[in-house]
């Protein structure tokens, strides 16, 4: 039974400690969060044993530290544990991006580097807080490590099989082939569901436009209720890969005005067909293997 | 009780005519489809009472005739009907889009122009075929009727109330405001969604690409998996909207990749905020009021 600190206590941190606690895995859990309704809720589900009052004491005596904060603020956090992390513990994230975490983590974390999993859970995060922690959270979704030669085998043992007793499933990769997929599968999507909405809400009919939105359109921009805060951040920390999908987003863009200029139907319906069929296959592959 | 002929038994006139049924608003169905395998499934459902073997005999008894054919089909069956369509017959549709709609029936309806009530029930097209038919479709979801300065008021009003007893909410605007409104919340986000995934199709990684996609991928790109031939049609058709709002898009999309290339994160936060409170101000508003 291992002892858990858990430094941002909101839906991912709230969750991973409810799904290694049903696990029996972590037999005691101390977080630390921003808002003291968010830490009594917390305390109140069963999340927390006990809410630290500052960083030195949430990672005390954590055999694994797991930082859910957001990734803006994971370069400060480690600047600010390093000092007092205890000699074998390990620390994990759940950061989205990762080439500029391992960049702030072997800036701030020195010797503790090498006990330093860089993770991402793949689970949505358009609700936040504590109150939507749930134990299966995690269950049948894909989890990415991204350690790096340096890192304590150990380490990376130990945070695979955290994961796994959530019932995810565990890959790992480099830090540069994690952003510069989730650029496109991930990062991506959600800047272009912000931009539609944001398009639609700069009209003067916005509330009769939306008022005729439907099912297609819920689904569709489900991804904009996110975080602002979040995925700016996200933006920020990959920004290349992101820029270098926008461009290439444009250009498929551009291509679908260019065919509605001309009134090339069969172009539009070749480009349909093979969105359609890739859309399905997947879809078919049970890849979400499990809805929230 | 009155006698209904779907032209076109697929999801959309499948549902209409099991709701119809069910409220005992008709008490026979006569059903033409493009397929046998399609129209056997639609007798051993109980959708239709009868398969006419062509559009004459489809329409001959009927009362009302709804034309749930895709949107460029219309025109072709409508100048077949004309010649045969018994006096009092009321016509309605349910095509995606309406200016066109309405111009194909002035072409070719002669006088029964007066009895056609354009249509559109918003509901969940992703599915298709007959099987994939329920009662309850259109349950708590917007039907618009788009009726001209000479459509027979009786007529509106019949059609009106067939929706309403699937549980529809009807609403009433002209073609071209509902064509510039679905330009907008519909018809955009499916090419929008079409280019994402045709583009992530289009990668030599795409499979491996794809196998990191979560839940936000999932919901972003459902409409994708739309029936191509459809959307097609759909785009010529609202040709002109839907190009205004491509170009609206693309100068958003730019003013996102602008504020990247100069890492103006303040503008990516307000635009992500407004996007944000935007959606979350539209889901609480409950619409749409019903999932499929």
């Amino acid at each position: 039974m291992m002892r858990l600190a858990i430094i941002g206590v909101g839906l991912i941190g709230g969750s991973l400690a409810l799904a290694l606690r049903r696990a029996k895995v972590v037999d005691r859990v101390v977080g630390l969060g921003r808002s003291a309704g968010n830490m009594a809720t917390a305390l109140d589900m069963g999340v927390v044993d006990h809410v630290a009052s500052d960083l030195a004491e949430a990672i005390g005596e954590a055999d694994v530290v797991f930082l859910a904060v957001p990734v803006g603020q994971i370069g400060g956090v480690m600047e600010r544990i390093a000092p007092h992390l205890p000699e074998r513990a390990i620390l994990t994230d759940a950061g989205s991006t990762k080439q500029d975490v391992v960049g702030m983590a072997r800036t701030h974390l020195g010797q503790a580097f090498a006990r330093f999993v860089p993770g991402h859970p793949i689970a949505g995060a358009e609700l936040s807080g504590v109150g939507a922690a749930k134990a299966d959270l995690f269950r049948g979704r894909q989890v990415v490590l991204t350690p790096l030669a340096e890192t304590d085998p150990d380490a990376v043992a130990t945070v695979r099989a955290l994961w796994e007793a959530c019932g995810a499933r565990v890959s790992e990769m480099t830090p540069t082939a994690h952003d510069a997929a989730f650029a496109a599968v991930s990062h991506l999507p959600h800047l272009l569901a912000f931009a539609l909405v944001n398009m639609l809400a700069s009209r003067p009919d916005a509330e009769t436009l939306l008022s005729f939105a439907g099912g297609g359109f819920r689904d569709f921009t489900r991804i904009a209720a996110s975080s602002p805060e979040m995925w700016r951040d996200i933006c920020m920390a990959n920004r290349q890969a992101l820029l270098a999908e926008m461009k290439g987003y444009r250009s498929e863009l551009q291509f679908l005005i260019d065919a509605l200029e001309k009134s090339d139907a069969a172009s539009l319906l070749r480009a349909f067909e093979r969105a359609s069929r890739t859309r399905n296959d997947w879809a078919a592959r049970g890849r979400p293997r499990s809805d929230e």
